[in-house]
């Protein structure tokens, strides 16, 4: 079947969802990494329903053309990007939040709500979903999932597997499975909830979620700064919060460059030169003993520190963090990367950004979840294209992370950044394993095809 | 290939490390479940170390000879149980801890060890693993990974898979794979750590696991008790705890028979007739105020309530509720089911529990992790065959449950025991899907077989 013939089945079955105007094939071509796939898709879905996405993925089925589930396009490693042949198929407009239940402290919602929306509609019964990723504000749900999105508070409040109990899931061929459980505990058959949360959307679409709920932490959480001389004593401080047995909820690093560059964007004045800062809050009803702990650790570490004295002081604080982002932007185009550690390699895993910076002559302003040893350095460059020296040095920095007993990626995913290195961080034996599992939900490989694995 | 020339190969080259005993054989067959396999295995391989697992998969499938991986015998659902022409292979003896860190809060374990040991090796270290079920003095931490075995602290503290960041898993051919990590975050790949969580023995042997820690709690914990008029009155206040907005540590339900039974086994006075307990905990910085909130709602519940004076007291409630195996099994033998349901459905599922009392003329003791909605009704029965009426009372059981948004097996598992039931939760189509991943892990159907798929 040729591609205007898939198109006029999908328009025929689907109207009005179906959209080929060219301000919608190029939006789905790119997500936030700044990379976009090569030719402009077929398609874009916009699903209404369950029913949608499987009339779509039949489609899809029968006429073996690829689909590529997309949320709010907020990803950083292509994994939604839809190229030359491809369906986008977009769960953004089933936003609905299906059920919330506070006394089994769950919630049902469709994929395409966004995480900020969703705490929104929560916080009037006192509860909230944790998966908290720098992105709440424009990311759904359903790429939260689908990528396993964890952001700022894994350490505390757990990461995105910990808080889903069941996923519904549309298969290549249009066929909806029900995975998982309502339940606090379950255990039957093969736990293919956690397989799902962050498959990329190789193994299928995910159309609805059960949420694990909880409570709003009572009490007033506090905020501290502690500037360091260089990143190197930063990192050791922050190692040393996390060796000293007090769990902040949230204990993000700036680099220098990184901060000097948001304070720029909000027009704070500039930052000592060379200083790298600390931000950390803590929360609940031991917040104020814990912070008043980690004052004392990152004091101790030689930190110039500031506990927050009021929330305006500490909005500022976690506002110039939240513009990380942009700052980035304003110094030319950026790849960003996502390599985790352990927490007590933070130091030698700057010590290495370091290194990488010095060898290949380029500047790697990186921020870091401090918290749970996840990085974003982020290789500058001019031009759109990725040069060769960056992909050398990114190349460099994932085996740096693997030797230091990390991973390639703690949040963003593989998608198609990262697909070059993944046998290298799993092995041969287990690379294959994963692909021949992914080909048991999709045996044609129209789904996502080109992502996670090389083709 | 003969069974005489597989047991030959295996001794030529594992030597003492091969049991052939009557006594070894015997002890195979069966778990905790009261259930035995029919025949009697080959021989018990007991591994020292990942190479003699490694050998042993490598002759089992080059010979075709199934294999039955097992811990410390403790399931209850038949998970372990090695019959005729099959070898049985004990993880017991691989019993390390290989790495703690506390600085990373992870802890690199062999499989062979107790819940109960490994903890008493990180309590020094300020540190715990939360997994925590009944059986933990005696079951061990491969066992607790391969059945996702929970126990009572899991609304609070999570379930296995929020506990364990990687594993290290023998396929059936023999290879070894390294899955997960060792960070906080880690979303390289499909999360095959997860996957073999809860999959009991059919995926991989494991053989060795990074499991994220936690810092031991600070404060002093606080102990209630409740007694009410009957179970359903016991099941709305536990109910009313969790809705209030409260988190219990822990909170355990005794039905009037099982609470009888277990002060019998004690030699404690007997309770009013007809009296069904809630014992429950509270932990960390605020156990005091959370407790005095959950006083109050158990008072305005109904119940009869007492906060534990001393740890002396608190000692004894929990001695009680700790007792209910060993009590249950002097009312004869009996089959222990595990179903889960929603919190909020508590009392509903025990008015089918009193229900299916009725229909089927039999007495089925109850205890339940009421925090988390996980119930463990036993059917007693004479003998040491199920009879039919018990088995059509559990079909009973099992149909309520999913009727009321629950799961068959909260945290023991399919076993043989609940095999014939898994397509009613799972679908034809997820049953289907299951079994053929599993077949990507052990093509040829060594590992395990007839467990958790009908055959």
């Amino acid at each position: 079947m040729t591609a205007p013939d898939v198109v006029a089945r999908l328009v025929a079955e689907l109207g009005d969802r179906v959209d080929v105007s060219d301000a919608a094939l190029a939006g789905a071509r790119a997500d936030k990494s700044g990379h976009a796939a090569s030719g402009s898709p077929l398609a874009v879905v916009t699903a209404r329903s369950v029913a949608d996405v499987q009339t779509t993925m039949r489609i899809a089925s029968e006429t073996g053309t690829p689909v590529v589930p997309r949320g709010a396009g907020t990803g950083l490693a292509g994994g939604a990007n839809t190229g030359a042949g491809e369906i986008a198929l977009s769960l953004r407009a089933m936003d609905r939040v299906v059920e919330v239940r506070p006394d089994d402290l769950i919630a049902v919602v469709e994929p395409g709500i966004l995480n900020a929306d969703l705490n929104a509609a929560l916080a009037p019964l006192g509860l909230w979903w944790a998966p908290d990723p720098a992105s709440r504000e424009i990311s759904t749900v359903g790429g939260n999932i689908a990528t396993g999105a964890g952001g700022l508070l894994c350490a505390k409040y757990g990461v995105v597997r910990d808080a889903v109990l069941g996923v519904d899931l549309v298969l290549a061929d249009g066929r909806l499975l029900r995975l998982g459980h309502r339940t606090v505990k379950g255990v039957t058959g093969l736990d293919l909830t956690s397989l799902v949360i962050g498959s990329e959307g190789i193994l299928g679409v995910v159309v609805g979620a059960t949420l694990k709920l909880r409570r709003l932490i009572p009490g007033e959480a506090r905020t501290i700064a502690a500037t360091f001389g260089d990143v190197r004593s930063a990192a050791v401080a922050a190692s040393a919060v996390t060796a000293a047995g007090v769990q902040p909820a949230i204990m993000e690093l700036m680099d220098a460059t990184s901060l000097a560059a948001a304070h720029r964007l909000l027009g704070l004045p500039a930052p000592t030169p060379g200083a790298a800062q600390l931000t950390v809050q803590t929360d609940g009803p031991a917040a104020h003993a814990e912070a008043e702990a980690i004052v004392a650790v990152l004091a101790g570490a030689g930190g110039t520190v500031r506990l927050a004295a009021d929330d305006a002081e500490a909005q500022q604080l976690w506002t110039v963090r939240r513009s990380m982002h942009p700052a980035m932007e304003t110094l030319g185009t950026t790849l960003i990367e996502d390599v985790s550690v352990p927490r007590s390699a933070l130091p030698a895993m700057f010590d290495e950004i370091a290194r990488i910076e010095q060898r290949f002559g380029l500047t790697i302003p990186t921020v870091c979840h401090a918290g749970d040893g996840n990085l974003h350095p982020n290789f500058v460059f001019s031009g759109t294209e990725v040069p060769d020296v960056v992909w050398d040095a990114a190349e460099d920095l994932f085996q740096s992370a693997l030797r230091l007993g990390g991973t390639l990626t703690g949040e963003h995913g593989v998608g198609v950044l990262k697909r070059r290195w993944l046998a290298d961080e799993l092995g041969a034996d287990q690379w294959e394993l994963q692909r021949q599992i992914a080909r048991v939900f999709d045996p044609a490989g129209i789904l996502n095809p080109g992502k996670v694995f090389t083709p």
